[in-house]
């Protein structure tokens, strides 16, 4: 994984976070429901937002919102029910007002690569017009090379 | 079905709403789960609300939420892909500040009674503090005998 | 609390499980949507029977289903966005085909009562005729006395 | 609109399907939650497929299952509690074990178009092993140029 041979000073975060799969995300092919992956990409950028001292929440009540402007996902493995699985997260790309996410879906007892994706999210303020991120926040989330090739 | 036997005159309301169980609804059973006739449920007093002659959307923006405050079910029969159900929706009991609505989930084809549902629903202001359903509304709620016995 | 007075050897397990409330669970009213609640109770069970030694995994694949037959909630306070929120689940009574659970939702940080509920499931074959649940699993989920007063 | 312009007798189908909005797909930012519009892109296709003569409950009484393996969505304008939203379906592409579907998501009442996507899916038998999509449909589903630029 090439992550692991960056200069350990300079490694920009990934967030990792593990969810355990319920019986509500199945369908009838006995397989995680396409559409939930990006509930826990959600959950997973959030998780990474949240290691920069700066909550999703705490930027909303600052009145800022990160829309979703694009998703692409590919689906290579099923998750099934009662799996854990694990969320890698990081930034692929940073600039004033959009954010572009990486992400790799992971069968954590197996290492088993389930679903790569992006998703690309603007800044826009309360009544919707575009806004820059706070520089605290962006100085944080530096742009990486992807650990996964997508 | 005794409602059809009662006066005309005074027949209170009874919404219907029809859905086709789409793929997401669907769980490793192979029936819909259980939490997804909840939003049906919403759907269907929505729709009910609606035909009072004012919509649930213009009530919030009249600054008023109706918000659940109970929900009991009994489920009775499993619904399964792409069946067509039909939603029927009508008013129990009405307060000047809490509403309690019954439901009954049938499949189309066959008539078989799915699901009993009541849920109680209380009104409140955009600062969650208790308030009255305007009367224009709750004149046209009028309580009814049950036409399903739960 | 009067489940922490009773004798050390004889309390019946309660479950507990955590979770941080996710951005797609929220409505615009800024809290919970309803119908979430019923999953959550959904992997807290699922995780008071892992505790039995038994996961609900297993008992698929011994060809036995946990299907919903009943369900009753009472919504008391709600729940926020990226509010980390405990469900505490238990059995109330268990028959030899029917078990009914009783649970609490509760804010982490305040210890506020958020919900309370109640499900019923039955036990049923592969055909969906009446089973019964396993010795082995029905002696470790002992009936107990309500933590909470519903 | 090309597709207007087309010879008729060669009209590959474009399938329509309506909903409105509910309140269970809105988040807290007061519009549809991005991951909502892939079960409408599901349900789009499914019905698309039935125009063919053969449901995709049919598919899998085959044995044959349609899976994503791909999707790629923009979202360009928000859509709204009760808002009624259309949604068009078309295929761009149509191999032996692969089919990919455009959609355009438009708010009825302004015709704003809302969100573009693309969706892959494979052919797979109940063992997940690859297979074909069977004559009759694929000869039904007919690759046409995409009516919107995605």
């Amino acid at each position: 994984m090439s992550i692991e041979a960056t200069d350990r000073s300079r490694t920009p975060p990934i967030g990792v976070t593990y969810r355990r799969v319920d019986y509500s995300e199945i369908d009838q092919m006995g397989v995680v429901y396409h559409a939930r992956y990006l509930v826990w990409l959600d959950v997973a950028r959030t998780e990474l937002l949240r290691d920069t001292g700066v909550s999703y929440r705490e930027l909303e009540e600052m009145g800022l919102y990160l829309v979703v402007s694009e998703a692409n996902l590919r689906y290579r493995q099923p998750a099934r029910y009662d799996d854990l699985v694990r969320v890698r997260c990081w930034v692929r790309e940073l600039a004033s007002r959009r954010i572009t996410f990486g992400y790799a879906v992971e069968h954590d007892a197996t290492n088993r690569l389930l679903v790569t994706a992006t998703t690309s999210l603007i800044v826009l303020n309360h009544d919707f017009s575009l806004a820059r991120l706070p520089d605290q926040v962006a100085s944080r989330l530096i742009s990486i090379p992807d650990p996964v090739r997508l």
